[in-house]
């Protein structure tokens, strides 16, 4: 069953708010084993919600329509379907008895306009609002199922759970689409490609695909089966050989951040972390910090803009900050073992580097040593970030952090630059 | 004008993430007069890719394709592309030597299936990536200009500032639209909405809008003209009534970060800042730091998520500690006191807190104190945030910035709690 999603609202053509029910419907369609292949978005424009209608209903077997259902006169959608169905809006007694009263209820007078939310398309059905007094609207125009449901989120949703998704799920038979993500750090996106060329192009169920960003590469496997269950067996058997060809770069299956992958694995060890911070200014401690609970193994966080403070807070020696400089090895090192020191932690981690635009310390933007230390351990590692400060920061904290998650899954460190 | 954009990606079908760079681009097209009539999204398929191109150069004088340029096989925006257009795709020498150095420039080997992105249908511009390795691709088809760029945020907004915008702008002519921001904090929504009520509802030209969210509100005017100098000078009276209505929670009016006009406070004042964090774990530095050029006035900041780490580095008393507790004006107080000290600094705020979701310290969620410190200066501030972990850190900073700015400004700190 294909599906298709009409977004409807001048909003989201002038880019006031995204397109996020059609982000919700998506899901929750794939969920049921429901294809969409198309989404479109169209304003407050009689014709041109009508075309965009027609145009889903051309080559789709459900369009959902959201927005344009309020009480105001930018909200037309109401007649766009109307008129796609060949139908004429007629007023229904007891959605306008239904709103009334809704206003009562609140203590607030009707304003008259607000009556057009009672008109109804001949041989439409109509779902009840809960919150809002929009009712939504089901017809079939052509053999096509057709669901217009109003814009505000919450409303949207509660009339996809209450009516659109049973009765999909009823219309589509027992099908459902399961999504398995593999999450990788220290490996290119493009690297990952080759290793799992064959399986890209031989895969049709689960398929493959890839998405890079911050500082990682995610591979996503997506089943279609008869039952969730049976989607999840097609998936495993791939999901094993995935995840042997990436190896270690893997640092998770459960679609979990690295700072919540690490977090967990501190717990499971009892054991506490500590950061000493340069370029990154804080947010390597601001994403250990983002999960909840972190309290029970995390200390703190040095952060130390100036090489007066490396030295005088984490005993940085005058010697490497003079010699190297505080964008080395050196600098990494003892920064992380007096972070360890301060914050009498079990493990630290520290971030020295050049986020740019200037040159920092001699090293040029993109520039970056991050360091381990913990009983037995100290490793240093040098890399060459890419991008602006934004994306060097980033990759300085993906590296801090694979650091610790190698040092807890008795992972080796890759050695070298990494990217 | 008339634009169109057309997303291409099946992560955007499965509602795995939401197409915000639809939203992006629509609301930067729209600051310079061009109309977006138009979005779609289509999946990674070559035949529904070129079809939703030619459907939206059917009706538009101008389509932006975003996603599908990066190095894999489910990559194929370029020969969609290619194939409306009737035009054969050529690989440059020059973009295949540009990827090639963008490996070595990090010390990376460059995978073979990377030199797609130096293929060209014939006949394109091509706009040199700065972040990624992607080109975008520019080309008339049938009188139509389209675009197509990556769909990583970051990189797509680098080409589109770079290139696309000065290209329609120009193409656009003399008539523009221009917005000018006024950012608020600590005074609520509906106080702001209250005092500016008759403003909103006279003025047509420019019009007034609100957005709030990240602990600060933002007041959004915007005019229409047929040139910028005019709408600017439209915009101008009705900024200067705002911002006298509002007063001193305005803490700019030229759309920077809170963090930003901070930064350009200490830069003038010649004041260097320090950090003392519990609850915000580092986010408070990190926002500092993700300013260029803040290594001129920030020092550094202390992370302390324990009590432990309070008393030995900040020098928190035992007393206060075990007394009024860690989420406490007394805590706070001294944990800017001893930021201060620590690295040696001008000006030095601190935030301790809870942030949820369990009780710390003796506090519910959202209970969180600020406190500055500087020569003369020693001021303690309770508020109590609403919402999640995320939210309540968020409003934590802002809170604590905006010390800052008050002090620099020579404005009076506001008493009691804030909302």
């Amino acid at each position: 069953m294909r599906a298709e999603v009409v977004g409807v609202g001048t909003e989201l053509l002038l880019g006031q708010i995204a397109n996020t029910n059609a982000r919700w419907i998506s899901e929750r369609l794939a969920d049921i084993g429901v294809d969409v292949l198309h989404h479109q978005v169209v304003g407050d424009n009689l014709d041109r919600i009508a075309d965009a209608l027609r145009h889903a209903l051309s080559r789709a077997d459900v369009v959902i329509a959201t927005g344009g259902l309020g009480p105001t006169q930018d909200d037309i959608t109401r007649q766009a379907v109307a008129l796609v169905a060949g139908a004429t809006l007629v007023r229904h007694a007891d959605l306008e008895e239904m709103i009334r009263q809704k206003f009562a209820g609140v203590g607030r007078t009707m304003p008259e306009s607000n009556l057009v939310q009672a008109d109804v398309p001949e041989g439409a059905r109509v779902i009840l609002p809960g919150r809002g007094t929009a009712p939504g609207l089901v017809l079939d125009v052509g053999g096509v199922r057709t669901y217009a449901l109003p814009g505000v989120p919450a409303e949207m949703a509660e009339m996809m759970e209450s009516t659109v998704l049973p009765e999909l799920a009823a219309l589509a038979g027992p099908a459902a689409i399961v999504s398995r993500i593999i999450r990788c750090v220290g490996m290119a996106e493009s690297r990952i490609a080759e290793l799992l060329d064959d399986l890209f192009r031989r895969s049709d169920n689960p398929t493959l695909a890839y998405l890079a960003g911050g500082g990682e590469v995610r591979v996503r496997l997506t089943a279609k089966a008869t039952s969730r269950e049976e989607a999840r067996a097609l998936i495993e058997p791939v999901l094993e050989e995935v995840v042997g060809r990436i190896g270690d770069f893997v640092f998770t299956t459960d679609d979990e951040e690295l700072e919540e992958a690490v977090g967990r694995l501190l717990q499971a060890a009892g054991k506490a972390l500590a950061c000493a911070e340069s370029l990154t200014g804080g947010e390597l401690g601001a994403r250990i910090t983002s999960v909840a609970g972190a309290s029970d193994y995390f200390r703190g966080s040095a952060v130390c803009y100036t090489a007066e403070a490396k030295r005088d807070i984490l005993g940085v020696s005058q010697e490497t900050l003079e010699g190297p400089g505080p964008v080395s090895p050196e600098c990494a090192r003892e920064m992380a073992a007096g972070g360890r020191r301060l914050f009498g932690a079990d493990v630290a981690v520290a971030v020295t580097g050049a986020a740019g635009p200037e040159v920092h310390g001699g090293a040029g933007p993109g520039e970056v040593f991050v360091a381990i230390e913990a009983e037995g351990v100290s490793h240093q590692r040098r890399l060459r970030a890419p991008g602006d400060r934004e994306m060097v920061r980033r990759w300085a904290e993906q590296a801090a952090l694979d650091l610790v998650r190698r040092h807890l899954e008795g992972k080796p460190f890759p050695a070298g630059v990494v990217r």
